[in-house]
């Protein structure tokens, strides 16, 4: 078969086919039919030339480009191209080699749908929105969550201080940078074992369930080791990242069923999703990730640090949000530069079930990190009441002097 | 500390210092140092804003851009930041969130060098090219390895077959396709069962070592049983899409040390590599993972149907192939869209130490694989002893019937 005979534009998907939707640019001197035959070829069954060893009972795997909008071109994959519950499987066909042929110039997934029979062959999150707020006693607004700042070089026990003062200024969640790890400056065990002795101290003295996140990323077996310790020493959560440990990884946390929450965070995602006409979306990402079972990730701020549009962030919320074959949703974390003038635009577009996570925006409080946190809890406060920043501001002195350091940014 | 802070260009690297070196394009009304600097800040001990946290010892982990020329900029890294043996905590860390910031709009880490403690806290490859070499009992000429075509869809037996025709015909290697894991058509344990007999009938007949690599790119535990499964069987190689399975798992299967050699498939790497001026070069990738420990590893065939460039497709080979902290040279795999009339560029190009790897171009010959693979051989053999392919094709038919169909691609 020739690439282009995995075009049939006549050809309606089945419910059990994965679709994917792609935006091509095709090398020159090359009909777009050709290039989108290509990828459909490359991820089934096909290659550049015929073969002879090709049997009649193969050619019903073949992929098939349905769908041709412009530079937008829809692919449908027999479900029996893929094996159940294995994401690695799923991206080394849809998403592997297909980056390199050279019959495109440049590729981008931007959208998946998966069918049932694949969604339910992997685990979901097993906590969810629900789960995370049931954890947290928390309804009605929005999470709020402090990363320890500086990123790295902190020593445990400091660490750990930071984290007893964000959460006694207010913060429901600490979490760990995603490049903290286990450096011989702040060992992965003893980090956490001081950091769940300061949540216990300030649960006590706040009466608020108060939750510690640590980054577990790190080769699998340490990986699943260090989410153990976690749940031994008390811990309810551990954070991954989940682009740089991989696919694999990702599923072994989750399969191990520790009842822990699994927050991901998606450092390195950028490689991948910046570009317009090139690589992976990052709402694919996000329904991949939900699919596989995490139960908070980043998808980004639309203010902030950050550099997606609005839209964007709004697409991957949907995606973490949507009816997805019976899985949970998957709480939204905004996280990246964020300060309390930027709450009310935040709450504007995440609504409420998401979590809001500051580290310069707390730390870097004139007052220091309780004030922060509590600047940003008044934030939150002012915005579910309909009064405005300025206004509250008036009566609470952390909110008025966050503002007034960062309101030129 | 600003991210303009994080610019030192008097800074001279310690031998300690991880460097990279990074193409940058600043966003508009945005200096090319500060964007320099976020990068260095984000990977290290800053962000956005300052913070009260900072204790005095941290300082002296930032990392610093000591070098701007044009849009490339060097920046080096105190080891300190790193957990030793941690792949997926450096690219979190360097490959981070650094390809989120608002003050870029596009980067690429061009190269990275890797300090001896770090380099040797990694396991490295167990075999490398001697070892592969020794496996196979082959000097002296580059190996010949066929990948199972079609793709997908072919049962176990078929499969079996095909590779026992390609060892018959010449080949020392057999694989697996990249996105061929355990599906319902071809299941993992019947496959390597029914093939590794086939290795066995066809090492007997021909009298020579032959190798199957079965690709084992699974969720890490499923992944890990699937390999020792093969060393069970009397397996000698895996096969692992590093890049959907990623860092995590690649570490897991190198460190479980099952005595196979690890033969390194990219799919995928495109999405990173592809785009000039964004995401990651594949040298980046050759490097990490000869660290990590693989002792073959698709690097471009800079002829076929894949898109690199000789220039890059050499800096890879070279990567591979040089000193690296007492690491073992990793053998390099040229793979997609090959067939005997490229032979002789791609010796020209890659020298002797390296895998021919062809799919269509091996089962794609009118006279079916074991022709095909004995076309392979007959053009490698042609080029060793100096003689044109058209010379050669006079007195061997096999080669005569492949270049006849392949001549005007």
């Amino acid at each position: 078969m020739r690439y282009i005979d995995f075009v049939d534009l006549k050809y309606r998907p089945s419910v059990d086919d994965v679709i994917c939707e792609f935006q091509i640019e095709e090398a020159a001197g090359i009909s777009l039919k050709e290039a989108a035959g290509g990828i459909a070829a490359e991820s089934s069954i096909g290659t550049w030339t015929q073969v002879t060893t090709e049997k009649s009972y193969v050619k019903e795997l073949g992929a098939k480009v349905f769908e041709i909008d412009g530079k937008r071109v829809k692919i449908a994959y027999p479900i029996r191209l893929f094996e159940l519950g294995n994401l690695p499987n799923l991206l080394s066909s849809v998403a592997g080699n297909v980056y390199g042929l050279k019959e495109l110039k440049h590729l981008r997934l931007e959208d998946i749908q998966i069918p049932s029979s694949l969604a339910k062959s992997f685990r979901g999150p097993r906590f969810g929105i629900e789960g995370v707020r049931k954890l947290v006693k928390v309804y009605g607004r929005p999470l709020l969550g402090a990363i320890i700042k500086p990123k790295l070089g902190l020593k445990a026990a400091d660490h750990a201080n930071v984290a007893y003062e964000s959460w006694v200024g207010g913060c429901d969640i600490v979490k760990d940078d995603e490049n903290l790890s286990s450096q011989d400056f702040n060992r992965f065990e003893t980090r956490v074992s001081e950091t769940l002795e300061k949540r216990d101290k300030a649960q006590e003295e706040v009466g608020e369930k108060k939750v510690y996140l640590p980054n577990v990323s790190a080769e699998t077996e340490d990986m699943l080791r260090r989410a153990e310790y976690v749940k031994d020493l008390g811990g309810e959560s551990v954070m991954i990242d989940v682009i740089t440990c991989g696919a694999s990884a990702l599923q072994s946390l989750r399969n191990r069923d520790l009842g822990l929450v699994i927050h991901a965070h998606r450092a390195g995602h950028g490689a991948l999703t910046r570009v317009e006409n090139h690589g992976i979306a990052m709402k694919v990402i996000a329904r991949l990730v939900r699919m596989v079972g995490v139960d908070q990730l980043h998808i980004g701020t639309a203010v902030g640090k950050m550099s997606e549009s609005q839209d964007e962030v709004l697409e991957n919320i949907k995606v973490l949000k949507e009816p997805f074959h019976g899985l949970k949703p998957v709480m939204p974390v905004a996280s990246g530069g964020l300060h309390p003038i930027l709450v009310p635009d935040l709450i504007k577009i995440f609504d409420k079930d998401f979590i809001i996570q500051a580290g310069g925006g707390i730390h870097g409080h004139p007052d220091g990190t309780i004030a922060g946190a509590t600047a940003m809890r008044q934030a939150i406060d002012a915005t579910l009441h309909g009064i405005s920043l300025i206004d509250y501001a008036n009566d609470h002195v952390e909110l008025k002097k966050a503002m007034s350091i960062w309101m030129t940014r």
